[in-house]
Formats: C-alpha cells, structure tokens, sequence
C-alpha cells in the first residue's frame, strides 16, 4: 500500500492502492482503497463495489459518498473499495462485461470468501461470562484474521477468486459495518439483510427487502456476519442472562440494473447509505435521514427463481416491482417455428401471487434459464 | 426442403426448412423459411431477421407480417425468414449473445454475401440497347445464381460465415425486395437505403435514414442491389437513351435496441414495412399508409462512430435519437482513482451538431471502443 | 424416445433420442440412447460421454465398445450415450470449446446431479433385516426416481444444468455399474474410484487411480454411488451380522486430453472397459483381461491442486504421469518485463514428491490459476 | 516512455513501458520496449511477438535473442517489443486466451495497420531520378509518420485495434527489417516473405516458406513492405536506368504451435533469426549461420485452406509438416449419431498432393471450419 494523500483536521483521508491479482502479462492488479480515519472514535464501516464486474453502478454510488463524507463530521473510520475486481471488470465478451464468474473455471466472484466453522465453536467454548464484549470482538477478529492469512500463505497456493476474496475480506472484517454494492440484471433495488438485522433495513431507501438466515454460501455479507451471529448464539446459549450483541452488520446492496452506470441516480442510493449509517451514529450529526416509502419483505425461502421451460425469445412482461397475480402473464415466449398460427406465442404465468424483483437481460433463453426471481408471501415492514 | 402445409385459394402458403449449417455435434442446423405465392403476378420480396444473434426484434416483425399476410391479396410472392442464423442464435457469453461474429474466428455473420465483380462488367457488355428488362434480369440472376452455386461447391469448403450467407443469398437473389432485418445495440429505428432508392425511405416508418453508395462491403443488401445497380449504370452509359431500371431494392433495417423482443412494439414496425410494400404495389389494396412523420437522413459519409479515448465506465447522457450541438455532452467517463476530486468525472462532448443513433450497451467500456454513432451534417427528406 | 432399428438373437439393439434441453431458437436438443438388452440376466451398465463439451475422447470409446458389443455374448443390458451434452459440445469461444461450465451462469455441468440425504436415512429405517438386497434394490430404485421425477417436475422449473444432468441420472440410476467418461485437460490417464471398490481399480488399464470417500459433490459417480454407500453404512450398523452389498459401482474415467480424439487410441480404453465389464460377468465369455502394469493410487485429500502464485507464461516442465521429487522444477515462468536479467525466468518447484496427472493447457496464467493436479503420498495398488 | 537502464560501451541499452491502451478500469496498459543503440551505423530492426494474445512462444524467441544482443558487437539498432498486445494477452475464456480478434467487435488484432495508397503515389511522383536514395527514405519515412500520428490524432477517436496497431506501426515503422512474431494453432514452423524478399527465407531455420505479393491486408509486414515496394515499383518504371533497392524487408515468422511456451525450443527459433540478421550486416561478426536444411516454398494463391464441409469430431491425422499425396486420408469425423455402422466415421482426403502447415487445435468443429492450412504446387528453394 502506498500513496497517503490528503486530510483535514479531525479526520485523515488517505487513497491507497492494494494489489489483489497479477494477470496473464505478469503485472499486478490493483483496487484503490479510499480511506477516512476520524480521532473520534465510532464505528468502523467498509464498504466495496462492483466484484461481479458488470455491476458498475456501485462505482457511482461511491462517489457521492465519497463527496459528502470529505464535508462530515465523521466518526470511527471507513474504508471505500470501488471497482474492487480488477479481473471481472475488464472482462468484455462480445459488447458486454463477463463480471460475474471466473472465466476459466465458472466460480462466482461473490462466493469464495472464507468461513471458518471450527474456528468459530471453538472460539466460543473459551469465553467466559463476564468477558467484555470490546475484548472478545478485538481477539476473535485476530483469531479469524490469522485464520485468513494462513489460508493465503497455502503451500500450494490458491484459487484466483478465493484469494481476490480473502484479500478484500481482510479489509472488511475489521469493520463493523460491511456493505457490497451490486447490481441484478434488469433489476429494482433490493437489499439483503440478515434476519437479526431486520430493524436496520428501513433505514435505507431500498423497497425490497431480503431476510437471510445464518447460513453460510460463500458471499461477503454472510462471511462478515455468520461467524457474530453464530457466536453470539453459542453464546447467548451458554450465557442466557447476558446479552451478546458485537453491533456487526452486513448487507449486500442491490442498486439497480448492471452494464448501467447513472451518476445523478447513484446521489439517491448514497444518501440512502448515508442515512442508514447516520442511524448507526457514524455521524456526529446525522446526515440523512431515510425516505418515507412502503417496504416490502421476504424470508430466503420465499424469494423464488423462476426458469423458462421453453428455449425461444422471451419478452419480460411483468416488470420489476410491479406487483402481480397468481395467473397473469409474466413473459411470452416467441417460437419463430410456429408464427402462422396459435402456437407462435406462449405465455408464461405467475404461479402465485408475487413481486418480480429481477428478470433475465437477454431476450434469448436455452430452457432452464433463470428468467425471473421473485418475492413471494411477502409482507410490509 | 420439406414440409409444405396450409393454402388459400389465390394464394398459397408453405413453409420449410431449410439447413445452414451443421453444428458440433454433427447435427444439421435450419431456418424456417415461410412462403406465401400468389396467382397474381407481381414483385418477389424477401425478408430475414436476426443474421445477428441477439438482434430478436425482427422476428416480432416477422410475427406480424405474416398474420397480415394470411388474410391479405397478395400479388407476387413473399418469402420470410425469421431467426435466419442458427449459430449465433444460440451462442450464449454470459447472460447475453454473442451474436454478430463467429465466436471462432471473429467473422461478422453479415459480411460474408457474394460479390463478383468480373461477373458484372462481363455481362454489361454482353447487353444489347434493346434486350427486354425482364430478359436481362432472368438471365443475370441465372448467372449470379450460378456464380454463388459454384462458390458453395468449392473443392476446398466454405467458412461457416460465407456458407450461411450464401445460402440465404440464393433466395434473397430471386427476390425484387429484400429487408434484412436488424437492431443496433441501444437505439433509435434507423434505415439504410441506396441513394438511388431514397424515395422510398419516406415509406418505413422510421425517423432516421442512411443513404448507401454503390460499395459493396459485405453486407447482404449490398450484396443485393449493389449488381444490380452497377449493370444500370454500365448499360446507362452505353445506352443513354433507354432508362435501365430493374426495379431492385434492399434495405437494411434497423429497429431499436438489440437483446430485446417487444411483441407489440413489433406491430409498428410491420405497418411500416407493409406500407413501403404496398406503395412497391405488392397487394391488390394497399394494406397500410406510411405515417407522417419527420424523416431525417444523411449520406453514409456523414454517419460518423464515435470512439471513447478514455476507458472507464461511462454513462450515456446523449440518448438514441436526440438533437446535440456541438460542445453539449454526450457522455461522462467515471474513473474510479480519482472519486475524490475533479478528475473523478470527464466529459466527452460533441465535436458537431448532431444525432446519436445508437450507443454502446455496456458502461464499461476499454479505450478505442465505439460508444457512439452518430448523423452530422442530416438534413430532412 | 423413438428410432428403434436393429437386433440380434439373444441380444436385442435399439438407437432412440432423448430430449435433453432446448435451445435460444425454441429448438428440442437430444442426445443418442444404444441401447443392449439381452435375454440372459445380468448386470445393466451405463455409459456416458462428454458431458463437459471439449472432453471428446470418451466417444471414440463408446464407437469402439459398440462394436465389441455387436458381436459379443451379453449379459443383462448396456445402455451408451455419448456426446451427452448438447449444450456443452457446441459453445466454441476462439478455436476451443467452452465445455466445463453454462456459459450463462458459471454452472459446473457435472454438479448438479441429484441427491436427496433426507430420503435416504429415512428408506433406511424402514428396512429389515431379512429383506432381499433385490426387493431393496427395486424399491429403493424407485424412490430415487420419484425424488429425481418430482424435482424435474418443480413448479417454477429448474435450471439448464440440473434439468441436464436429471435427465441423465434416470437412467443412470437404473443401472449396477455406472461410467462417466472424461477427459483432463493436458492429463495422462486416472480414474476415480469410491474407496469401497478399490478392488474393481485394477481391472481398468488406467495407471493411476483416485480413491473417493462417500461425499457428494455433485458428479454422476457420487450420485450414483452415494445413496447406495450410505445404505449399506446404515443398514450394516443396524443389522451388522448380514452383509449389505447391492453391487453399485461407479467411476468416472480420465482418459488423455481434452480437445483431442484418436479413434485408435480409444481402443485401448475401450479394452480396459471390456476387462473391467468381463470381471463383472457382464460377458458369457469373458473378452477381455486387463494389462499387466502398475497402477498408482492416492486418497482424494492427497490429490493435489498446484495454484499459479504468479501470473505470467508458463512452461510446463513436469509432464503428467512423471514421478518428481520434492524441489525439482516442475514449471518456469517467464516474465516479458525482465527479460534482460535474472527475474526473467522463475521457476516453480515442487513442495514434496508427487506425480503430476494433468496441467493447465494454455501457456498464459492469471496468478491463482490451477496449473497442475498432482498425486501425492502416494502409493501402489 | 520512461525508464532507461543498463547500458555498454558502444551499445545503448534501454528498457521503457509505451502505453497503447486503457482498460474499462480506466488504467494504462503499456508493452516492454527493450532497445540497443550501437554508436556504429547499421541497419534499423524491429521485432514484436504475441500480437495474438496466445501465440506467445515469440515471448521466448526475445528471451534468447535480448540475451545474445548483451553480449554482441552490434551495429544500428535494435528495438524488442515481447507481448506487444497486453488486450488480447489477457483474454481467458475457459482455459484458453481468446486472443486473435477484439471480443467486443471480433476486430483481427493484426489487421488494422495503416496503409495509404494516395500518399504513396503522390509522393513517388515528386521523386527525381537523381534523389539519394537516404535521402527518399527519410522523407518518405517523416510522410508515413505524419500520416500515421494524423491517424492517430482523428477527431472521432480511433477503433481499440487500430489505435495498438498504430502505436507499435510507428515504431516498426522506423526500421529496415521488421520481424512479426506469430504461431499456428497447431502448426509447424513457417514464414511469410514478400516475393522480392525470396532470398532471405534460407536465412531463417524454417522449412516453410510463403512468398507473399505486394498487397496490404493489414498486417504489419504487409504494412511495412507494401509502401516500399510500391515506390519502388513506381520509381522503377519512371526511372529504368536507376535501381530503387531500398532495403526494407518484413516478415510473419510463425514459430510452431500457440498456447505452449518452450523456452529451450525458443533458443533454436531466436538463432535463425540471429543468423538472417547475420547475413543482413547487422553485427560485426556474424552471429549464427543458417541451419542446412530443406526449404519448401509456396506462392500465397497455392496455400490453401481446407474447411470441413461436415460438424462433428475431427481427429487429424495428416500431421503438420508431412507430405500428403492426393486422395491419402487427411482426417477423420466421428459421427455419434451412427457410432454402429459405416456412417460412424467418414474420412477427409487430400484434393491435391499437399503439405499440412497447421490444423485447427480442437476435435470439435461446426461445418465450414478451417481444418488445415496447406501447401499446394510447392516447390523446393
């Protein structure tokens, strides 16, 4: 890391360049590191954008934050991450970005973070009651940073994604407050919140909401918070009279549709942040307060991917966000082998009544292309 | 060919398959290839969509037409091709299509047409000032038919591009109309038509005209007027006295953003083409009027690509469509090292008065990478 | 399923086509179904190819098997289906195949076979200990096809992959011995085999042999070999005085390089097929015996991945199959930004003694690429 | 440029980083430019290697080339350009690079040099019979520089390929002999000389010779040479008595197979063309002499290309290098839908006596892929 550059009184900013891969040419690949470092002490936050490459909008996003933050009384510190996939992003494949997986093997950016489950129940066997909540978070993040860094000094090496991963994971987890900026693909803006952190969701000016469980699958946000969550359980468990809160948030933020960037739109999605991390009292006078707006939600489970069982040309009838009926048209299917008559399109309906919330960007779909996915049994929060 | 089904009494419909290409698996690929023939002579029209993979809207016209058709007096006859590119239809990069080359070797699907320019001087001369019209076109469609027949028996093989091509040559050569059927990437509906034809241009109901030399580049309505128009004009210099028109013309056109099928947005566009058709005298009653609308056209020349010289993530503030002046600007290039001061947004402004037609669909987009493409120097037709 | 066409005495022939998929054109894609059934009892076998597109080999041994087939003495009934993915085989990207993963999603196509863990312990409560290993067999079978039925049947569908692969596994399922037939990218000849039926290693002319333990990861041998391992785990700890073997066996085969076929070399591993086949009592007369020769074999926590740390060129000193010792080179890495002094060339040594199975096949790497498997702590069979 | 190093008595060296792109990060991308300098007059050499983003054994060829400069009495000067394309060296696609054309418009990365027919006969026409030959070159040389930077400076901005292509073309442009680095798919060894140039090609230790025309397609040694054989062309009809030699040679070097990097094989390569640079006076004493070897020689029109007129999977047999009668089998396609009877492979055969250069580097191939490149009316030189 190299490059400290300019600061104001309370508060020192410094942009950073950490090297995260090394391309085919032999060069190193950087991301730049944003960072605001206030003498007031308060919540650490990180914050990234765009590891599936496509996913731009997040860039824009972090602008504005950027902007407000060097006029802000600030507390604590935070750490901006943008464009944080240098390989992803420079992926084209015909006029297009192929930003979501590894080319040369298939693996999700978004899912080879690391995740330490023995780690994390043996951690927790050693406290001890009356264990201060500041010790116990400053040695379980030494514990899963050095869990982390043995991982990256493996003798035979590691994958491309995993070690981008853990090199970005290594920033996050010392934060607090972790957010990862994507995009769907023709999409609305949702979020994914874990179920504990449902209170927090109506702080940003997001309509969907997404509750996770405590279940790991690789990506950021839950390698940030299931190792808290699961020890705040095993200790909550072992412990019922104390409460074991460590105040570790994460979500993962979808702002729109991907191989889009909108400077103007990305004021709207940073003054949301904003007001979520004035609630978190990351501000000494809050900045932003959250927008008035009808917020919808789902568990997981109800959240619903809907595949086309036909191959053809497929027009996205229902939009996302709009609100739909068990039975009424989704999409239409062309098939251009039967256009003189009744079979030349096929609808596709809505098996229950449900929210689309992302569809497929390509009108040309194989069978069993993920076209839609929805939020069903859903409810206001 | 196979597979002939339904007829009406003057007019007799059928549709066929006709095989390409044959893929990997050794497994012939076909198109579909729908005919209506009237007992009432007239001109022989040709229509194919979608020669570029992700390029779907076309067959949505295809749709339309050919419902109107089924219940029309047709005179001449008609042939349909929807989805006339099995290969890069189906050749998926991630979510979308990668549609326009052959994945192979880079080939674009429509620059690989016949042209042989031996041919064409070699027959002119053979011309005497009082051979019929329709003498010298049966004759010099049987030579060029010939030409491209021996082309495809090849003791050496054919690429993939130029066989594909060639076969869809063979019908469109028959034809006294052909439309190819297109979408650029994201964009407003625009026409290409050969100078000679620009009266016909105020039929379509499309905005933006492009009006075409006499150069053969590749293209399939190059390929098909251009023969046509170069024996005029070697017989019009010989024979100044007679008027030589053989009554070819071939349009491409180009209707809104690629990836996209809009089933009813697709009516428009088939009133558009069925009022330029029945202008061409192709029903007994007229089927549809042009709109009034404001046509505005430029000369090939003038249709100027504009190239980013910055890579970076670019947001398109000049839409598809809309009047710019010089200096105005048409596009802000984030970069993400510098997201804390003035370098973090860069402006690329117009170098002239103009309209952009269409632009790149990706934001991110390398250095050298078209992002626009735009009329200057238009005027109103 | 259609087509049935030839057949002998005893043994009756059939060639029928599934439909597996459907592609971007609304077009059924299928894949061949030999089938063998003979009159006499005995063993049923499945054998499949391709089903990672660029991995061809496999099919010249299924023309080779094929023949032996047509004029052998079969017992039971052999059912063939090479080139088992249609989707996979035909996605060229450049001059190669892009065969391992959906290009759309990144999906592995040899991960999303099914396996339910649920219905497994639960058939395995219910049985007794006197019930027939074939009545358990039946019914077992059948419960798998109805989990496997229901998903495919899934309300809002399934994607590409896991629709493939079901499809597959039907059949699969049905049989005693399962082959799935792959090949390495620069790879000499392994196999992996479950541990349970280390003894079958020997009969295949493979030299080196993986030894998998009863964990699924979603291949089509785990699939197949999973449920019924399981089984007999429970049953033989419930009822530990029977012997509880249903005689399921299941391999997938490495057989060479990927992008290559050599009709004759197929013979060679369609031999070491008959061999392991003539061991089974597949045959009336044994056909084949397997080579004498010295087989390598590893657990699978021993075969090792080698990740790249650099990217660069890489010379791939160590072929596959060579015995190498801790700290020989095994690749050296050129660096075009030194080329005039010592960093040009670094070499990559090797971290203990090992046999190297297969490599990367292209000379350029990203840092964290796979460039080799390797066997390690060893040992022969 | 930047960053000059090391350097000896007589001869300069340099090393400097020229940027000739920008990635969608919005970074530079620079290519090595190695450089020695002699203070004793000489002739001017450039040499590039990988504008193929995968054909990077030339990487090794300058390995071993910079090495024997060190140490050598050299004359002129030398500038080495290794992996020339820093796009097209890091396009992944599965395991390979996708490295010949741009992926977002299929853009041949060596056929966007530059070439100007007018300014060539313009400025031939202002020549006297009496202008000093040094004196032409410069001039000529300072008119093709300015048309170039002009190029480079348009308005619009410039296509990605060109712009590469310019940058290094100003650099080659400067030389007197330009040697272009390439490989074949699967390939022996082989070059393309301009016909003037014949005598040359026993220099190089390659048995394949193409001998070229003077016809710009656009490539580089076409680029290079086209220019000046034209004027000379021009000047030696206007002026018969005078002999226009300006001493100017370009050449495709095409240095076995892409995707394989062998830095020993490199040393045998980098020594023929240290034995041409020998016979061209570029040291003091020469370095290398050439191999006694047989050489083959074909004109462009007889090299031919072979294209599968059928899908499926091809093993080649015909092995570069080998000589072919007419009618011997070339290759044979697998057809998996008759693997039980005759139809299950069909062979390929020769049209003519012929030489195999390079076949295609996959089994799986579409219907109208290019299988072999051969020579055809070869004849020893």
């Amino acid at each position: 890391m190299l490059n400290k550059i300019m600061s104001s009184n309370k508060v020192k900013f410094s942009k950073e360049y950490l090297v995260v891969a090394q391309n085919a040419s032999g060069r190193n690949l950087n991301v730049p590191v944003y960072r605001f470092v206030s003498s007031i002490p308060g919540p650490k936050v990180y914050i990234q954008s765009s590891i599936h490459g496509a996913e731009v909008q997040g860039n824009a996003v972090l602008l504005h934050i950027l902007k407000a933050l060097q006029s802000a009384d600030l507390r604590g510190e935070i750490t901006l991450v943008p464009n944080c996939n240098p390989v992803g992003s420079n992926l084209k494949s015909g006029e297009y970005t192929l930003g979501r997986f590894d080319p040369v093997n298939g693996q999700n950016w978004n899912r080879a973070y690391h995740y330490n489950e023995g780690l994390i129940s043996e951690f927790a066997k050693k406290i001890n009651a009356n264990d201060s909540i500041d010790v116990i978070k400053r040695e379980y993040r030494q514990k899963l940073t050095t869990s982390i860094e043995k991982r990256l000094e493996n003798e035979w090496g590691l994958g491309l994604a995993e070690c981008l991963n853990l090199k970005l994971q290594l920033m996050a987890l010392q934060a607090d407050i972790v957010l990862d900026l994507h995009n769907g693909p023709v999409s609305t803006r949702h979020i994914y919140v874990p179920e504990y952190a449902k209170k927090s969701a109506k702080y940003f000016n997001i309509p969907h909401v997404i509750l996770i469980p405590n279940k790991f699958s690789g990506a950021l946000d839950e390698a940030t918070f299931c190792p808290w969550w699961s020890l705040s359980d095993s200790l909550q468990k072992r412990f019922p009279d104390s409460k074991w809160d460590f105040g570790i948030e994460a979500f993962t933020v979808e702002m729109g549709s991907q191989e889009v960037i909108d400077i103007d739109a990305g004021k709207v999605d940073a003054d949301g942040i904003l007001a979520y991390l004035s609630y978190k009292n990351y501000f000494e006078v809050p900045l932003e307060q959250p927008k008035n707006m009808t917020r919808q939600a789902v568990y997981l489970k109800d959240y619903k991917i809907m595949y086309s069982r036909l191959g053809g040309m497929v027009e996205y009838v229902a939009k996302p966000g709009q609100r739909i009926n068990k039975g009424e048209v989704m999409a239409r299917v062309l098939n251009i082998d039967e256009l003189e008559g009744e079979g030349a399109v096929t609808s596709v309906n809505a098996p229950c009544d449900l929210i689309p919330i992302l569809h497929f960007p390509s009108a040309s779909v194989l069978g069993g292309t993920q076209i839609y996915k929805c939020f069903t049994n859903y409810f206001e929060i």
